[in-house]
């Protein structure tokens, strides 16, 4: 129904491979016939996890450098290679905050910027929850801080709660909570 | 409180300057004081605009060539350099749906992908609507369609709807149905 809206690719070319992301540039004919140009970013893919325990939302402060700031985001992680995200939840989760989740229950997924990246976040809710191993990857720092709605809605309100996935989860959880 | 996060920046070295967006790689010094690498994208910031006219949710159809194929999107753009965000929001939203709004009011702000990329999306509730003039962008392809919230939970259920802030706004429209 919407196949008129489709580009053509006519041309790919690698910019950079790297740790994380690779660039790619394309060239494409559009549905008029000309040509242009877009500029794409390839990411694994992400998982974030809404894990709620006593009440209470649990999130860690991260220091973003792509922002120059520390944040506060529910647990999150890239995919490893081959992993499935519901396994990827689970390990992010106990990586990040020590909590062993018994089961992850998909939500959703959304692409975070498609007009230049293909990155997937998958959100998870974990359950079932016990005691596990905190054990951050070896260049990453955080810290756990775990906040009521009420206080989770102050932090969006002064810029501590500023990235899409946390958002999202935080209206979740209100939705829920109506 | 979260100083002891941060990572100074001991090296930046420019990769990719585009027409949308640039790479930049970062050597980092960690917390622990040792050093690691950070590659980061660039980009201008971007607008969303949540429009409501006759209880319809105004979604534009766009083809994605970092996704391969179309998706239903609230309208949406990136700033043009030196442009507010909230005059961007009533162009943007006029360019691709021929509405023109009187007032643009803003919601809220999230990064969408803080691990990679400095991108900003405004979000913004368009109001006191009229017609206007449709006029996108010589490479920008998109397609007008109206929804009621019960078919925009449908759209994510198939996929239609799939990035992070149309699937924030429909969330914050049930939230304020409820």
């Amino acid at each position: 129904m919407t196949d008129h809206l489709k580009e053509e690719t006519i041309h790919t070319e690698g910019i950079y491979k790297g740790r994380i992301i690779d660039l790619e540039k394309h060239t494409v004919r559009l549905p008029n016939g000309s040509e242009s140009k877009r500029e794409i970013v390839r990411h694994p893919g992400a998982v974030g996890v809404i894990c709620v325990r006593n009440g209470k939302l649990i999130l860690v402060y991260q220091f973003r450098k792509a922002l120059g700031k520390v944040i506060a985001e529910i647990p999150a992680g890239k995919l490893d290679e081959g992993e499935s995200p519901e396994i990827c939840a689970a390990r992010e989760l106990e990586e990040e905050t020590g909590i062993k989740a018994g089961s992850c229950k998909f939500l959703c997924s959304f692409y975070t910027s498609p007009g230049f990246a293909d990155e997937l976040v998958h959100i998870y809710i974990a359950d079932e929850l016990e005691s596990g191993h905190k054990s951050a990857d070896e260049d990453e720092f955080v810290e756990v801080v775990e906040v009521s709605l009420d206080e989770a809605a102050a932090f969006i309100q002064d810029g501590t709660i500023h990235d899409a996935k946390t958002m999202y989860a935080v209206q979740y959880l209100q939705l829920q909570q109506k």
